[in-house]
């Protein structure tokens, strides 16, 4: 019922004008990211997501995994659809040439994944949750692991995962209980984690679980803390595959959405001990889930953008086919599809100028961190790391609440029949629910943006930020014209209304914590919004240019100031009445506990 | 897992201080809700809500109804909960006393109504879809339907339905084809309806099916539409039942949720046609569906607070606790449960105030409802009755959608075990999705406000409104302190902003349609913000008053000012950046169709 088709056109006009690709592409090691390559793989991911991944969408969601005799088979179709990513090279994209990678910019690489998550978020989380590991491992492993497994990984021949949670430490990694004794030169690791997705599954031929453990006498909380690589089955020097480790999925999840995925409880030594190897050094393992973590969080933050932009295709194609009721525009006899009423067309634009708003937060985000890693200024490069610090929460956050948001207007778009099962759009709705909720909640994102990012250096990577938000609204009070007049006055107002907040939130944060973090959900919002709303301004000014310089494509960069002005009367105007919520905190701690 | 406890002091306030019961309890015909009577009937259906209603609700997600062999058959334990519903006489309680009902006001009704739905909505909707039934037939049917079907509609022992829907007549009730032919005194009804709630099932001994049919040569649209009287099984002269009357379920829906609610396939006819009965006149239907819907709104607008609470109570209770992280705010050693989180409280305090808000809005318009029909001056009916032909489009799009916004805000004060079906918080969300999209999407209920309620009177029912809110205003000026303090500013920056968005409105209506439509959305939302917001105020004021005068309940009344406030800080600061959605409607309908 559901097709997608990746937009390309709007990937590229986002990856050339708002995270700047071809930039980027200048960078030392970056440089084999040529124009031609560059759209080569867009075309070949794009041809991957719609004509393999997305029909696989609608069977995930109904089939699901299955726990059978400890055995997780995924739905009809996944298997063969992985081997032929695995054979496509598409897991190596985003990863070092040393053991196997393309070495390909983060920016091409969040583009390429924005695709696998819209076309099948219960798929695409397998590898999504595969980059964690092998950032841990090249980060933190020896050279030994490094040789045995990163070039599996890295291939996709071998996928990885996550262990974190448990039932008593699920945000609070601290309070995990699963113990790792030492045995000679490896450990013993002994406990049951939960949440562990893709912890099981049929796709892969061996399973590398990452997971957090404490030693004996281990300090308390998250100081005693150490990470373990555990594979499923164990691996000889040579590569080949040796006895099947100590780890057992005992039961799967049955959760609202995202079906495909096998969200695994996993038991770990139930025969005397799960072998597990050191990664990083004993009672680190914070600083490397840290590792895996970061990336992460922009990936949970572009499977907001994702879902929103499928939910929005299907929405878009109802609505064209759909005939019901005359809508008050008809100015001729006959029959009118849904689209032309105003209601909805309201609806399509406020999904599609946010969708475009979140890609375009999220591309420019991962373009900073491709700057951050290859800059030849090391000025430059800490500059554009402090940048990513403080945007990588709001990527994740603002842009998994608005997929939450636009799936559901997709299921209001198709009245009653989005309410049906069948119809597809309420699928993307619980698939979405996930992304605001793994990998941090995003009231932990605001914790972070807050608590962290912006009171570690008083605001400093802030008003870097808010800077060059003023440049864009200075370049886009210049340009004529009616569109322009209205997109800078709301940016205006939000760029002021941000600066106030964070000046307001530096000063707060350290008098009264409590207090600022009630408001830090606002705030994060507020960011959010403005730089969204910013970074789509940036879009408009392109698209400007050119249509003066050129004929071709007109309507496709008309529509972009169209959506640039839309979200600044829609969104961005709301930006300075967050300033109460975000300042409102006393109100909210002195609510007496009790009442509620 | 998720139990429910009716909020009966929160209701008995609304009830006293927003809708003003004991007011209404002294107009003729409503004078048998006495204060005593009142408060044993909260009493009562909140046990009933508790303690048979709620603990089916995820026993009627996970089993749904099914469909046996032409038979519905309803979840476990649902027919027995029916049973006991009719038999406590609940069903008869808005109903009038000729035929049986208890004449109780509808402010009171909306109350019980409340806790049906909260309990388990999709048991709460079989008397919802009767209320339709009874409400036709009341107004419209002859004195021998009213006989006949009218006592047994309202004691519940037999169920009442609305047949409206067909697969290419949605929103578009005019584009129908079922076929009516005239047979002797009755007529032959052919043709197939879908999404008809407890269209069939297995909890009462006959269903009377009220049905859009076309006559031979009924003029086209909707000027051509007659209503039906369909009894599943005939009815004799004496009452009995007679012969099965052929109209069938043929299959059921896969939904989103309500999975206890059948939601049918009916085909009428299959054997020669179902034998139906003429109610009102005849092309004359659409008049008697109007009647069935207004009220079916205000309770659909309902459901939003019922699920609302729900998901709170369900939230408040998990995150009392879940111990998960030291919150900033601990002082001492120990452990401590999430809801000492800043960001935790924030979450719970947006629910809570806004289903208060929700609540205000729901019962105040039942209120009025009962003074345009009791209220001994026919100058004061008329004015009531505008108010409440105002309200009823905000009351149900404004609370059904903020219903599925809290639903999905309990999701996530869950964390990761929000997203697993066991804990019970996803099926609010499912739930709730359906109800921004049934009975008129709120679309629809938008543009009813805009294009029919607006521009009928040209806003005179809106500057009355304004008027009422602005005394509401000006008493809280007067108020002391420092919360009516910041809830005067954002009441009075909102009253200014629906004033100013009424009259744009009005003006642009008339000269530009579409325009004005594109922005109904955004109208509708603010004028739900900010009535709701007055209503809160005018709650603190009630509850400063009784604080100065009584010492009882003083934590109660000082939660009152504390969520008024917070309301006002985080909801009603936002109403006037509404402004450039509700004015920007040339941006919507300027966007080229093939942009999308």
């Amino acid at each position: 019922m559901s097709d997608y088709t990746a937009p390309l056109a709007d990937m590229r006009f986002a990856l050339e004008e708002i995270a700047g690709i071809s930039e980027i592409a200048q960078l030392p090691g970056c440089e084999q990211a040529s124009a031609d390559l560059v759209e080569a793989i867009l075309e070949e991911a794009g041809k991957l997501a719609s004509g393999v991944l997305a029909p696989l969408n609608r069977v995930g969601d109904k089939e699901g995994s299955r726990l059978e005799n400890g055995v997780v088979r995924t739905p009809d179709g996944f298997k063969e659809a992985y081997r032929q990513y695995v054979e496509g090279g598409w897991n190596a994209l985003p990863f070092e040439p040393e053991h196997g990678g393309q070495g390909l910019p983060m920016v091409l690489a969040t583009a390429v994944l924005e695709m696998w998550n819209a076309a099948n978020m219960g798929f695409a989380l397998c590898p999504l949750l595969n980059v964690g590991a092998v950032e841990a491992l090249t980060a933190h492993g020896t050279a030994e692991q490094q040789r045995l497994y990163l070039p599996k990984l890295i291939s996709g021949q071998w996928t990885g995962t996550m262990n974190l949670t448990e039932p008593q430490a699920g945000s609070d990694v601290g309070a995990l209980r699963t113990r790792a004794a030492r045995d000679g030169d490896h450990y013993r690791i002994t406990g049951q984690k939960i949440f562990i997705t893709y912890g099981e599954h049929d796709m892969a031929e061996n399973i590398v679980h990452l997971v957090l453990a404490r030693l004996p006498e281990a300090p308390p909380g998250t100081k005693g803390i150490s990470l373990f690589l555990v594979p499923k089955f164990l691996v000889n020097g040579d590569g080949s595959l040796g006895a099947r480790n100590d780890v057992r999925c005992v039961s799967l999840e049955h959760k609202l959405g995202i079906h495909a995925s096998p969200t695994c409880v996993l038991a770990y030594g139930d025969s005397g001990g799960a072998v597990g190897y050191l990664v990083g050094e004993e009672n680190r393992g914070m600083e490397c889930m840290f590792t895996m973590m970061n990336n992460a969080r922009l990936n949970v933050g572009l499977q907001g953008v994702a879902i929103a932009e499928r939910a929005y295709q299907q929405a878009r194609d109802f609505a064209r086919q759909r005939v019901q009721g005359r809508p008050v525009t008809a100015k001729t006899a006959g029959t009118y599809p849904i689209i032309h009423h105003p209601d909805v067309r309201r609806m399509l634009l406020m999904m599609r100028a946010q969708t475009e708003a979140m890609r375009a937060l999220a591309y420019y985000t991962a373009g900073a961190i491709d700057r951050a890693r290859h800059h030849p200024l090391s000025e430059t490069r800490a500059r554009q790391q402090r940048r990513v610090d403080l945007l990588i929460p709001v990527v994740k956050a603002w842009c998994t609440d608005l997929g939450v948001e636009i799936a559901s207007t997709g299921v209001q778009i198709h009245g009653g029949m989005g309410f049906i099962e069948e119809t597809g759009a309420a699928q993307h709705l619980r698939d979405a629910r996930i992304a605001p909720i793994y990998e941090g909640t995003n009231g932990i994102q605001a914790n972070d943006l807050v608590g962290r990012k912006l009171l570690r250096d008083r605001g400093e990577a802030a008003r870097e930020l808010l800077a060059d938000l003023r440049a864009i609204a200075d370049r886009s009070e210049s340009a004529m014209g009616e569109d322009f007049a209205a997109i800078t006055a709301m940016l205006g107002a939000g760029i002021d209304a941000l600066e106030d907040a964070t000046a307001w939130m530096v000063a707060t944060g350290g008098a009264d914590l409590p207090r600022a973090l009630a408001g830090s959900a606002a705030y994060l919002k507020l960011m959010g919004i403005v730089v969204g709303g910013a970074l789509l301004a940036q879009g408009a000014l392109a698209a400007k240019t050119r249509l003066a310089a050129s004929a071709s494509d007109t309507a496709f960069h008309q529509a972009k100031l169209a959506t640039a002005r839309f979200f600044a009367e829609h969104v961005l105007a709301t930006a300075p009445s967050l300033a109460p919520a975000i300042k409102g905190g006393a109100t909210t701690m002195s609510f007496d506990l009790e009442g509620f």
